[in-house]
């Protein structure tokens, strides 16, 4: 069986905003803005990055960052995706950049977070990972613009307890 | 035509976890964890807080929050249910609270907000609509312990321009 699922965009019955319908079933999907978690992890001076192994952006440059999954808190999800893509074991601090990306629906928390030791590997969704100094950093190489901002700023926040969140739009 | 929609609980050939799965069409609906954006409004020194006028909670206060929906940035979307459900104009500040909830897969995200001026009504979700002193604040008909966070930790940074969210979960 071919599932076709919710492909017709029109508004229900009832409803006041075009949603997906399924053809077949009738089903309706509400779908709702997705959340991202990562972070931007380091061991004394040097930043974990992993080089992307799948699409979009292969081959690029980011922290450990992926979609949060049901059952859990935003910062076990940014711990759950740091040992996913860096085999890295962390403890996630203060909440560097809060990021809305309105065009696609798409909501990136970015948290600060010590790596609990030196060891780190690439997971199956990395082509490798490194522990970079600052100067190190390959920063035309980066995935996306949001990779930069929240380095930077981990940077500008270093060694302060508690600080605001970067607002990013 | 009845929907049944994504109703089996399976896991579908190729995955690694549970997903809905329509038992019609074999539409396979990954879920999401949901963002939750609110905001506390205050005029000078009192605080907007809204009945609601629909389960859950019906009948208990709580500042403007709602489901965030798709095409908004997050403060966007808390400023849209203030006006929804207060009928207020506020200028959104910073992040107060960031709370997760991993039973129900919900992020809460509540901001500082200045109401631009003292008019305000109930919106169709809102019973009433006040805005109180705080000594007037139904403290014991709170919808959520959320509300109470917030608020009391607005208050802890009252005049403080640049503050951390409290994080709960
Ligand atoms: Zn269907
Ligand atoms: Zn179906």
């Amino acid at each position: 069986m071919k599932p076709s699922g919710p492909t017709i965009r029109t508004i229900p019955d009832g409803d006041d905003r075009e949603r997906l319908v399924c053809g077949d079933c009738g089903f309706v999907m509400y779908e709702n803005p997705k959340v991202i978690v990562g972070a931007v992890c380091t061991w004394q001076d040097r930043y974990l990055l992993v080089r992307r192994a799948i699409e979009p952006r292969l081959g690029y440059w980011t922290m450990p960052v992926g979609y949060m999954e049901l059952g859990e808190t935003t910062e076990q999800g940014a711990a759950r995706e740091v040992w996913e893509e860096a085999q890295a074991r962390v403890e996630v601090d203060g909440l560097l950049t809060i990021t809305s990306i309105p065009q696609i629906s798409q909501v990136h928390l970015i948290y600060r977070a010590r790596m609990l030791d030196d060891r780190f590997a690439a997971g199956p969704e990395s082509l490798e990972v490194a522990l970079l100094s600052w100067d190190d950093i390959p920063w035309d190489s980066l995935a996306y613009p949001n990779v930069r901002a929240s380095l930077e700023y981990e940077r500008e926040v270093k060694g302060v307890a508690a600080f605001p969140p970067l607002t990013r739009s």
